[in-house]
């Protein structure tokens, strides 16, 4: 293709205004970190939760290929009706990127129709995310494995349904794993789960994370295709005479 | 296990009531039907969509190891709440089948998290399901096909997740095919999605029919195992002090 | 990638010299109908069973990112030492694209450790192939289905281990299905199994399935990427001594 | 079913012959170890290496129901012969458990088509094998994670196909992590590797270890059905008469 990939990174963009520690570890908010970090033939735009319509307009999705998400402490203020959009957009073949506690969002509950739900723990340990996928496109140009030196921690089990493909699997200092790399596809729309970073640390400036999200905003693009017909459908054969 | 398996078959119940010829193939109702196909250890008991909570109390869904989910018509009646109830139980261990039509229930819908649509036609045409997973318990002794002499047609695209197991796919007289006969699972549930039988056909009295219904029972029983523990949580090694 | 992919297509390159009929079809053989339809940024050789070490020699599979295969009635005469070699190629990360009777081929039975039996029948019937799943890159462009007016006939069950994807399911006129797209990664490497065509029809030649097969070809493609170590591995974090 | 499940233990059964601190661990072999664990209604029997055709004759495989397969240092002796008969056997329903060292088996290499290699250290390191897949009737019963004081570690990357389903991950103290419960299927048989336990720990012992392999028994058990047919087939409907 060659258009330019249409990026849009959604950040809640509340701790980095109200904690000190994390507007030190992002000056200009997650989102722009993230942004900045995709490389290829992209065009990234932001949008967040205090905007009208969350940043998420009908128009703005229209015009998005690949949907970041980074949220955490405020899942419950995102309007039902534009996490149905968003879903909607997804099912019509969006790509959708979502991000460490995103995965309490609304948006990527309702796609999974499970929990979600996890282990945590705050605890600046040592996070080492190995890759169990090797020749997966999303972990191209990646070492057999990324060090965090500090990362909270998640732990299993993670209640989400058996992703399509397990990419990778972190390990961390006090004892979990944590399947932290996971692609699920809904409709004609990729999705990939990532786990890192906790908004307290620069997870998002490392090179191997930016690396990962990268290649992960490549695989998610969508697939130019007519959206399947449903309902009524006429015989394509002849349908033999009964009774 | 020594105990009996406690299934609740669920019908919307609606059919039968208004449409004489309903009423003609299945008399008692078409949950009536299916609660009579199941073999082996089983305790069947019913409910249907106007009882009261539609008859899936609380107290109804704890003592329920597998629920069958007919409905078609009333899709929209089913009431918020109930849905997170079964889907609540679903992920803590409850099986589920869900049944032709059943594939547009609330129910389904918010398991899946896609739209569930596809295509269809009434045309008394010929369903042939061929079983593609044939080391399957679901397919124990089950025929390299079963042929329905006639049906309502569902075709692909089926928008549903990716099925943990593919285990039937239907041929169609009129020229479609239908991933028939998909295993998913949810939290600690196990769900099958099985394809016929629309409500003017005399399907769930057929023999074939009757036992994959019954060894999707089977197969779908809770494991007896502790829920898992999900938040905050202590480390189970040192973390050694940082910085 | 600014670098050309380098597609080598495998053909027995029998049944064009000895039958009349395949001769009419595939007057240059049935690697070069298939060769010619690649799209894209690729440079596209050929390789023959007669050929010294069936064309496949160290150096050659070393500068083939993506082999398509097509044996059919000398599947015996492929020798051990090559299939080897191919497997250990597809595994250190080169696409394998296996077309209609390589099904039985010793490379794709060997590369998925199942008989690879199905049931076939050739009377010239109609396929039609089905889209299940419509957001992936291997179907890009294509409609909702591909009508092949003539054809062999495969059906289930169909020998192989579960594909990681299925992307496409065949109709057949006289009432078998068929899983027709299936995609299974190996090591590093990605394989693609695609049903049509038999020697005999200039399914080839046809313009949605060439779609398919270079899209299958870009799908394929090997990720830039380090192949893991193996074997003995020193401890990450300090062990503490036991006992 | 009211008969027994017929079990056959496979130990290469060398090690305690040679290593008196094998020896000392498992003093009957680690075949009876594994044997004498496994519980409910089953008929279990032994087979080792040195035996004539390595005591898997052809009738002792017919009446096998689940095969459990201990190997490490031989693996180049077993008889490419027995090889295929196992293979065979398992694509006609048997199940098969392979344990730790079993991953480099011909048998587990033949049936996966790849090189099954990975990352090992043998140090006396804590592992902890974390559940992931909470519901699946293999972890019935057994907590959310089991603790093994010391083991042999192995790590990713763990050069399998994707598995069906992911049951248990491995964490190491050392640093890794390891898919340490994975489920196959193939033909119509079932397979799960498990990655405990080494030679020189009495690991086979644990009684958490010995409920995650009665389960798998019981899970891997063949469904009773007829071999599918393959080859010719005569067309179920009638073809339209072409040209």
């Amino acid at each position: 293709m060659s258009q330019k990939l249409r990026v849009t990174v959604w950040n809640e963009f509340r701790h980095e205004k109200e904690n000190e520690k994390v507007r030190a570890a992002y000056p200009d908010g997650i989102h722009q970190a993230i942004g900045e970090g995709i490389s290829g033939d992209v065009e990234v735009s932001y949008a967040t939760l205090d905007e009208p319509e969350h940043g998420l307009t009908e128009e703005r999705l229209q015009n998005t290929d690949v949907l970041i998400w980074w949220g955490h402490k405020a899942h419950g203020e995102v309007q039902d009706e534009i996490v149905k959009r968003v879903q909607s957009r997804v099912l019509k073949g969006m790509g959708l990127i979502v991000l460490h506690s995103g995965h309490f969002s609304k948006v990527f509950k309702t796609l999974m129709g499970t929990s979600c739900d996890l282990k945590w723990r705050e605890a600046d340990e040592k996070e080492r995310i190995w890759v169990v996928s090797p020749g997966h496109p999303i972990v191209e140009g990646v070492g057999e494995y990324i060090d965090l030196e500090a990362e909270e921690m998640y732990g299993e089990h993670f209640d989400i349904p058996q992703p399509d493909e397990l990419i990778m699997v972190s390990w961390f200092e006090g004892g979990e794993v944590f399947r932290s790399g996971c692609t699920f596809s809904r409709g004609q729309g990729k999705i990939f789960y990532f786990r890192p970073g906790h908004e307290t640390y620069r997870t998002y400036y490392n090179e191997q994370i930016r690396r990962v999200i990268s290649n992960a905003v490549h695989w998610a693009a969508p697939s130019t295709r007519e959206y399947p017909k449903y309902g009524n459908h006429k015989p394509l054969e002849v349908i033999k005479a009964k009774g």
